[in-house]
């Protein structure tokens, strides 16, 4: 019996979520791929599926991999943690169903696959099993300052990438100590951060925005962001101070 | 007379170096720009420039915006500050000629043009005159992680992205706070970042690698770096730690 070649796995960096904000490597990489997986809510088609499906042909295999659970309360003994890990596992086994098989599997990803992306759980599992190769994209982070016209950091300064899901002590020390921050994962924990934001006097120079690049973005000025209508989607820029010549050099 | 309608101001990220890591639209936006500027050291090509010059054609005026100094030691009364902010300032005119003549300039930058990028300078600027439109790219950190086959953020980990060039007592504090951390600009300062890095035990987590993603990328174990030798174009990756389950929920 011959022994077949393993496929490859590929994580696919899509970008932040404008279909134009792919890669010529992605796309090639993509078109090319026999499988195609991606995450997905339960009865949702996938940001990151809606990005790419026009470049994908009848031939291809779709993979949805389907979260078990998103955002909703869970009563014990149900554990968020264990039935996440328990999907990521089971995602890998179906991925590696398809590589023994021969076929390359391309996982992609909204945004950059190793930049808080759940195809890093995959990669994990698998990166030590099959040849794998990561294409980097566009992060939603770099998306929302362009879309702002803010230039992030200069020279020489500290960029702090923040979770707004981080307690209120841990954020307010974080952000305190930043050049420029990006605070992500706003969601239900807009007002938190908003309230951090006030306290340390960057309000001002805070800059908000909802699914940069993509179709329905929107900008609103901080302050009259509605708290519970902020989307998971929608992250704060802190730009750097704008250097104009002066101390400091390289 | 007639009016002209001004230019566009366009800063398009063009990646990390390989030149297939440039999206779609910068491509697109590229090809249709009658001019394209491009920051180059004195008798260079440019990075960024070398990463698109397949792309032009004949047509396309090519304005190379060449750095006044670049590392070299300068002396009294010459200030690098000075000089360089002069420099912004002549360059930045240069292109608002362009403009005036209703001519779009396209400026490209390697990597992502607000992540540290010398189009920051021109931005600032230029585009409360003009209209400005800005292209993000894929940053050289996400080509760094991605070539390294390493994830770089997990769940709610703080990302710290750190310039070699701080001074050692800054390095040491933010990196010791760090979930996980990126290190740019380290060229003459990979020697200093290094003995921060063992002083705080993450020498066996930091990855290194040199023009991540270029045609001569090089990745070197950390303690073989030879710090004289180390490129400006090199970075360290210290990722934050693999989730397999756990504590921590959204």
């Amino acid at each position: 019996m011959m022994s077949v070649v393993k496929g490859r796995l590929l994580g696919l960096g899509v970008g932040p979520g404008d279909p134009e904000l792919i890669t010529l490597k992605a796309l090639r990489l993509l078109r090319a791929a026999p499988v195609v997986g991606y995450f997905v809510a339960k009865g949702k088609k996938g940001n990151a599926f809606g990005i790419i499906e026009a470049h994908l042909d009848q031939a291809q295999v779709r993979l949805p991999l389907v979260y078990p659970v998103t955002t909703e309360k869970l009563e014990p003994p149900l554990c968020y943690e264990t039935i996440i890990s328990d999907f990521y596992d089971t995602a890998a086994e179906q991925l590696a169903a398809h590589l023994d098989a021969g076929r390359d599997v391309a996982v992609i990803c909204e945004g950059d696959p190793f930049f808080y992306g759940s195809y890093m759980y995959l990669h994990d599992r698998l990166a030590t099993r099959y040849e794998s190769e990561v294409v980097p994209g566009v992060c939603s982070m770099l998306g929302g300052a362009a879309v702002l016209g803010a230039p992030l950091v200069y020279r020489n300064q500290s960029l702090s990438v923040l979770s707004g899901v981080l307690p209120e002590e841990e954020l307010r020390r974080r952000l305190a100590d930043a050049d420029a921050a990006v605070v992500m994962k706003l969601g239900r924990n807009f007002d938190k951060v908003r309230r951090v934001l006030v306290e340390l006097g960057l309000e001002r120079r805070a800059l908000y925005v909802e699914r940069a690049t993509m179709a329905n973005q929107r900008i609103v000025p901080l302050e009259r962001v509605e708290p519970m209508a902020s989307p998971y989607f929608s992250l704060i820029v802190v730009p750097g101070d704008k250097w104009q010549g002066g101390a400091g050099g390289e």
